[in-house]
């Protein structure tokens, strides 16, 4: 359908709009030595920018400019890139290679990979407090934006969620705990993702709201689509290789559910998640669209 | 003298009025887990507060109210704590004892320990974003408060001088990648302590600029202060083996000057620091002995 061709078109452009502004505001520089290579091969290690483009999507769904809220969908990707990087160490999930390329401590040492990690989380900061003015956004828009995205990004959002999740494995999985865990370590950025880009566009509380409930269904119907492509998907499409949560006794949805009510949950979240951002009218489409297509994919 | 007599009584004062904050900035909680008590662990394992201390002090020293700028005080021991447990990771300066007992990933694993440090940064980021309000502070003084905080962290900063530091280790010391490193990695945060609390308090421009020029050399003095102490001190003092920079061919001022030199570096450099301070009026007496302080203690 239309609606579908529509978004792919929609998600090349907004990756690409990014990407470049991600490069603008971690530029690659020789006296920048190691540290910022090594966060920059991260950055730019093929994400597919969900996040800056929710919040983008979620600035226009508001009646804002996207361009505007530019720099805080770039901090968002580079939270989101620190998060993958420490994620990815030995000492948590020890995974030697993410979207298909070697992670972060496999090129430049562990360290390193640390210090990268950190180096993204602190520059996402620096871009938050940094560029509003010239967007001329009101600072208490800017203050309230970023205290969410950090508390999402905190012990009582991802670290939280991915301490929860290093602690549970192989533990006896249980719908209980692997809500926790996902609600944490995906939802909560997310959720914050659209938050965060209706705030500094200028959306009213109504609007905050009705997006903040969209955006914790999309990052649980988020969440079991990728449980449910470890489980069935195929590697070159996951980027690295499947049944490997299951091999860990890593929690998910398809574990504690089984797949078929896994699924029957995520389409559930999908729905209500398209009928809350159609409500914000047709400026919400992108919104509409991604949430549809979050299931589709795992067909 | 009279003048130290009563540093030592402020300090004190200082450093629990802080511990009380930190208790409230970051409460312990059941529901909170292993990750807060990780967090909390390196936070409460002893430290001299002197971040904090610097950053009210600065506020009284432009005329403002410490309590004021308390929040961000709290805010940057936080992100010093995280610098401290990511610093003595394995992967790191592989440090078993800070302060006199084990550190983060001793007692917690290195997985844990790598979100405990997250998660303290996080919080920091939280606590600057959520708290100016109560203190009725302009949002454009908090947001450039953070972003000289976030600056000093990142990788222009702290993370770029445990980079660089990383990097060193086992090459020749040379006296420019020193001053490099230290900057970074000691002197941008404690710059950034003095720089944000004035300005946070309502301090003027001309205010704020000495202060930045006082933190750039009580930074510095500060680290050639602890690298002689770690030359010649005793362990007990230092709360680790003495030596140990030395053993392991690590960059420091005692290296690449001889200790005499390294000195005599660090009073010249704490006599301008107490005549920028003294500049400032009666207000800013405990920035005066602080300074004085620095290298006294190493005698």
């Amino acid at each position: 359908m239309s609606g579908q061709r529509d978004l792919k078109a929609y998600l090349k452009a907004q990756a690409q709009r990014v990407d470049v502004s991600l490069d603008r505001l971690l530029p690659g520089d020789e006296a920048g030595g190691l540290i910022l290579q090594a966060m920059r091969y991260s950055l730019f290690a093929g994400g597919k920018r969900l996040r800056p483009i929710l919040c983008l999507a979620a600035a226009e769904a508001v009646g804002g400019e996207a361009e505007r809220v530019m720099f805080c969908a770039c901090a968002l990707e580079m939270i989101h890139t620190y998060s993958l990087v420490h994620d990815d160490l030995p000492a948590m999930d020890d995974d030697d290679y993410r979207r298909g390329v070697p992670t972060n401590h496999k090129v430049f040492g562990e360290g390193m990979a640390v210090l990268a990690g950190d180096g993204l989380l602190t520059q996402a900061m620096v871009v938050l407090t940094t560029h509003a003015h010239v967007a001329s956004i009101e600072p208490w828009r800017v203050l309230y934006a970023t205290q969410a995205i950090m508390r999402a990004a905190g012990y009582e959002g991802m670290v939280g969620g991915q301490a929860a999740d290093l602690l549970a494995e192989r533990q006896e999985p249980d719908l209980a705990t692997v809500q926790l865990i996902h609600a944490k370590k995906t939802g909560a950025l997310i959720t914050a993702s659209v938050q965060a880009g209706a705030l500094l566009a200028g959306g009213n509380e109504e609007q905050v709201r009705t997006l903040v409930r969209y955006g914790r269904r999309v990052g649980l119907a988020f969440q079991i689509a990728d449980d449910l492509l470890n489980l069935t998907g195929d590697a070159a499409q996951l980027g690295k290789a499947t049944g490997s949560d299951e091999q860990r006794g890593k929690m998910t949805y398809p574990a504690v559910l089984g797949p078929v009510q896994a699924r029957q949950t995520g389409e559930q979240l999908v729905r209500e998640a398209m009928d809350l951002a159609a409500g914000l009218g047709q400026g919400a489409w992108p919104l509409v669209e991604l949430a549809r297509y979050i299931m589709e994919r795992t067909h």
